[in-house]
């Protein structure tokens, strides 16, 4: 069971400003950004810049839940059924399920837990997503 | 300037439930650990367990602010003039500054800026941990 840290995601009010101020700060955005979200190689680890109510949306958070200083850490894996396998093991612990695993709209399949304090972890597999040898995403 | 996510903490309620949490989904704490903060290393990166309202203390962030779902970011660097440059670079380009750059209680250097969000960043020079070549903290 290889839980991680793979994505560090900021819920931002405004995607275009947050991405210049982190721009202006020396980080390069990846190719793979879309004007709805922004991905940063921050060495191993990706930022991503998103709506924090898409994200709130996404995680499917309780209403009103964490919208300032909005943020999900996503640990990404290799297939479905471990998806399924450490959303299970979450659950069988005593987390809360936020969203069960589920095909999603971009082409994956991902569920959130929170942790004791409802802090949100995406458990995702994405077939777009590069996983190397140490588990790090790499960003095109 | 090499700006990095090098920790990730969590601001929680309970810190020994939390740390229990964690150990059950498989996380292993860092002998670094102690009562009032515990580490866990994933993979190059830094998870640390942190009372939330003692982050909100060592950022200096504005009452009431971010508690729900506590989260900061930090990046490690190799001394304190580098922890000067970054934030004076963040303040240049329009970051609220939270804490300004100074000696900490811990024997080390830091300060805090805010995104434009609000999400906190410390910057921060520490003489107790080892930083690789990849410029990841390695915790003992």
């Amino acid at each position: 069971m290889s839980l991680r840290i793979n994505i560090v995601t900021l819920g931002v009010t405004d995607v275009a400003a947050s991405r210049d101020f982190y721009e202006a700060l020396g980080f390069a955005a990846s190719s793979a950004s879309q004007p709805e979200i922004v991905f940063f190689q921050v060495g191993p680890v990706v930022m991503a810049l998103f709506a924090k109510d898409s994200l709130a949306e996404d995680a499917q958070l309780p209403h009103g839940h964490g919208r300032a200083g909005a943020v999900s850490l996503a640990c990404n894996l290799e297939s479905e059924s471990a998806v399924d396998a450490l959303l299970g093991k979450a659950q069988k612990i005593g987390a809360t399920i936020l969203k069960p695993p589920q095909k999603v709209f971009w082409g994956g399949y991902s569920g959130y837990f929170a942790d004791p304090d409802g802090h949100p972890w995406e458990v995702a597999y994405n077939p777009h997503f590069t996983i190397d040898a140490n588990g790090a995403v790499q960003l095109p």
